[in-house]
C-alpha cells in the first residue's frame, strides 16, 4: 500500500485552510488547480495519457499496447474540489485510490483486456456556483451549458467570467455523448457519509441507491426597522419567521426519519442595531422516498407560511433543484459486492442506500452502468474538517477496487 | 425654509444605494468622505471656519467680530454617517437642520455673543468597525484610541489600516479634553425612532433620556457535517440552538416591554449541504432601566445555554458593549423646551424618552450639559430606507432649532 500513501501525502495538504483546519477547494481556485497539477502528474508519471475534456473533467487513460481504444472503458474515480471547509476525504480518497488500484493491478501484472481510465470530474460539490456534479451533468447533458455560464459566485461573477480569466473558453462547455457513449461502466469509491458500516463491523460497502433529494430557498421579507426604538409589537421581523421555520424543519425531519437542513443564511442588512429586511434561508431536504420527501418539504412550507403570517412578514419558496430516488445497476452492483466479497476474502458485503448525491449517480441517469464502493468512516461525520478514515480501512478499500477492476477489465 | 431645502436637495442623493433605496454611509468610505466634502463646502460657502479634529469630527465655527473665542461654545450638529441600507434622516437632519438654522439666524440678525459651532460627529452608527459613537468617544476619552486603532471591519481592514491608506494618520487618534471644554451646551436635533410625537399630535419634541443599552455577540459552536447522511439524532447543530434563542429573545423583550433583537448572523461555513459548525448572532437589547435590561439579557443567556445544552452545542456569551441609562442635563432640557414652545406659539412641549444611543449621550458622560429635539416620524420606522419625516415637520424642526440657539447664544 506504499503507493496509496505516498500519493496521499502528495494530495493532503493543498487546499488546506490553516485557520479551521477544513478544505476550501472550490472550482477554478488556486487550490483546486492546485489539485489538477497533482492529478497530471500523477497520471504522467504512470504514463497515462492525461486530457481534461470541454467541461473540465479530467481524465488518465490507460490502453496497454493491443487493446481496442474504441470498446467500452472501464472509468474509475471521483472528485477533487470540496464544500467549505469540508474534509480530506469526500471525493478525494476516490480519485487517489483509483491511481493506487491501478498501481496494484500493474504490481500484480493484470493487463486489462479494454481501456481503464481514472477520473476526476469537475465541481461536483457546486459549492462555488452552487449545482452539484456540474462537470457529470454538463458531460451528460443533465445541466445545459447556457444555464451553467451563467451560473454566478458569492463574489458575484459568472462561471463565463470565471473562466474566461482563466484563459479558459466558457463556449467550450456542453454535452459529449460520445465520450459517455465510451463509457462501458463508471465506478467510485467514496468515504462512506454515515455510519453504517460502523454498526456492521466492515470495511467497505457497496451501495444500492441514492435517497431523492432537494435544495430549496426560502426568502423571508418583513421591514428593516431601528432596533432600539421600534416596539416589538410593531415589528414585522423576518428573522422569527424564519426561526420558527428552523425548528419547524428539524421536528419535520425527526418524525419522518428523513433530513431536513437549514446551512446557508443571508440576512440583509445585516446589522446589529437594524431588525433585518430580508432573511435568505437555504433547504437541503432528503429522505428515503419521493412522496416522504414531498411530504417533508410541504410540511417545512406550511411552517414557514404559518410563521411569516403569524407576525406580518412574507416567505417566497423556490425549488432550487430536486433528485429522484436512484438505483443503481444491480448486475454491476453484484458483479462488484462478489470482487469485494474476494478481496476481503469471506463474508458478506453490506449493499447500502446513502443520503448523498454523486457523479455515479448522474451518469446512472445518463444510462452508464455504475456502481459505488464506499469506506468506513468511524465518526460518520463529513463535510467536515474532522471527517475521517482509518489508513487501513483506506487500504482495505484500495484492495477491494483493485479487486473489482481486474475482474471487470479482464 | 429655502436654506433648509436646498442643503437637504443636495445631500440627499449621496451614497443612497441602487438596489435598496437604503443609504450605505459608512465611515471613510467613498459615499462618507463624499458627505464630508458637502459639510465643507456647505460651510465655507456661509463663511464658517471649518477644521477635521484628529478624531475626523467635523466643525464649522461661527465667531463673530468682537466675540471671545475662548467663551464656552454653543455646538450644534449630529452626523452625517448611515447603518447599512439605512434612511435618509437618521443623522443627517440634524447637521442640514443645525445650518439652516444658522441661516434663519442670520437673516434675523442674530448675533451671537459666543461661538456657535456646527458639528458633524464621525462614525455615530458604527456601521463599519462595531462601535456607535466612535467619534465623540474617541474625543472624550470613552473609547481608547488603541482600541479604535485596532477594530476590524468585515473585510478584515483594522481601522489604522483604512486610515493610513487614505492619508490619514491614525496616531493622530486620542482624546482631545481641551476640546470637549470648550463646548459649554451641545445640542442635537435628530428624526424621531418611533412614534411617541405621532400619538402626542406634536413636530417636535424634547428629549428626556436614553434608555440603557448593550450589545452581545453569542457564539454557537457545534459540529459541522453532511446534511444528507447525518441523521438528526447525532447531530450538534448550533443553527438550531440560535433559533431557540431568537424566539426566546422576542418573547423576553415582549415580557418586560423592552427591545431584544438579533439583527446580525455569521454562519460557518454557510454551505446549503453542510450543518453549520458555527453560528455567530449578535443580540442588541435594550430597556427603561437597567434592572429590566440585565433580567432580559440574563433570561436569553438562559434561554441560550438550555437550547446549547438540549443539542450537545455550546454557547459563549461576550458582551461587546453596554451604556447606562443617561438623563439629560435638567436645566438646559427645561431652556430647550421653553424655546421650542415660543418657536411653535404655544402648547406644551413633550418631553420623551428614547431608545436610542446618539452622540449627544457621550456628551453628557463626558459632563457636557447637552439636549435632543426630536422631529416626528409619521411611521416611526429608522434605519431602514423608508424613513421619514415630513418637510413641514422639518422646517417646524428647524425652526424650533433656530429659537433654542438664539435664546442660548444671546
Amino acid at each position: 500500500m506504499d503507493s496509496f500513501d505516498a500519493l496521499w501525502a502528495e494530495l493532503e495538504p493543498i487546499g488546506r485552510y490553516a485557520g479551521t483546519g477544513g478544505y476550501r477547494r472550490f472550482v477554478l481556485s488556486p487550490a483546486e488547480l492546485e489539485c489538477r497539477e497533482w492529478f497530471v502528474s500523477t497520471a504522467q508519471a504512470r504514463g497515462l495519457d492525461v486530457e481534461t475534456d470541454r467541461n473540465g473533467n479530467l481524465w488518465a487513460w490507460w490502453v496497454p499496447t493491443g487493446v481496442d481504444a474504441s470498446q467500452p472503458a472501464l472509468v474509475v474515480g471521483s472528485h477533487l474540489d470540496s464544500v467549505p471547509d469540508g474534509g480530506a476525504y469526500d471525493g478525494p480518497l476516490g480519485v487517489v485510490s483509483a491511481f493506487a488500484a491501478l498501481d496494484a493491478m500493474r504490481s500484480a501484472a493484470v493487463v486489462p483486456t479494454r481501456p481503464v481510465a481514472v477520473v476526476a470530474f469537475a465541481d461536483e460539490e457546486g459549492a462555488r456556483f452552487g449545482i452539484a456534479c456540474a462537470g457529470s451533468r454538463l458531460m451528460t447533458g443533465a445541466l445545459s451549458a447556457d444555464k451553467a455560464r451563467g451560473l454566478v459566485d458569492r463574489s458575484g461573477r459568472t462561471m463565463a467570467e470565471v473562466m474566461t480569466s482563466l484563459g479558459l473558453d466558457p463556449n467550450e462547455l456542453g454535452p459529449e455523448p460520445e465520450r459517455v457513449a465510451r463509457i462501458g461502466q463508471f465506478v467510485e469509491l467514496h468515504v462512506e457519509q454515515g455510519k453504517a458500516l460502523v454498526d456492521l463491523d466492515a470495511a467497505v460497502g457497496v451501495a444500492e441507491s441514492i435517497w431523492p433529494h432537494g435544495r430549496y430557498r426560502f426568502t423571508f421579507c418583513g421591514t428593516a426597522d431601528h432596533a432600539g426604538t421600534t416596539r416589538m409589537a410593531d415589528r414585522h421581523d423576518p428573522m422569527l419567521a424564519y426561526a420558527r421555520t428552523a425548528l419547524g424543519a428539524d421536528a419535520a425531519a425527526r418524525a419522518s426519519d428523513s433530513r431536513a437542513t437549514f446551512g446557508r443564511l443571508e440576512v440583509e442588512p445585516n446589522g446589529t442595531n437594524a431588525v433585518p429586511s430580508t432573511v435568505r434561508a437555504w433547504l437541503d431536504a432528503r429522505a428515503a422516498d419521493e412522496a416522504t420527501l414531498d411530504e417533508l418539504v410541504g410540511r417545512i412550507s406550511r411552517e414557514a407560511s404559518g410563521a411569516a403570517e403569524g407576525n406580518g412578514t412574507t416567505v417566497e419558496l423556490t425549488v432550487e433543484s430536486t433528485t429522484p430516488l436512484l438505483s443503481f445497476d444491480v448486475p454491476l452492483r453484484d458483479a462488484v459486492a462478489a470482487s469485494v466479497a474476494r478481496a476481503s476474502a469471506g463474508g458478506g458485503v453490506p449493499i447500502l442506500p446513502t443520503a448523498a448525491g454523486h457523479d455515479a449517480g448522474i451518469l446512472t441517469d445518463a444510462g452508464v452502468p455504475s456502481a459505488m464502493l464506499f469506506v468506513r468512516n468511524p465518526t460518520g461525520i463529513s463535510h467536515s474538517p474532522v471527517e475521517h478514515a482509518d489508513p487501513d480501512d483506506c487500504h482495505a478499500g484500495v484492495d477491494a477496487l483493485a479487486a473489482v477492476l481486474t475482474d471487470l477489465a479482464r
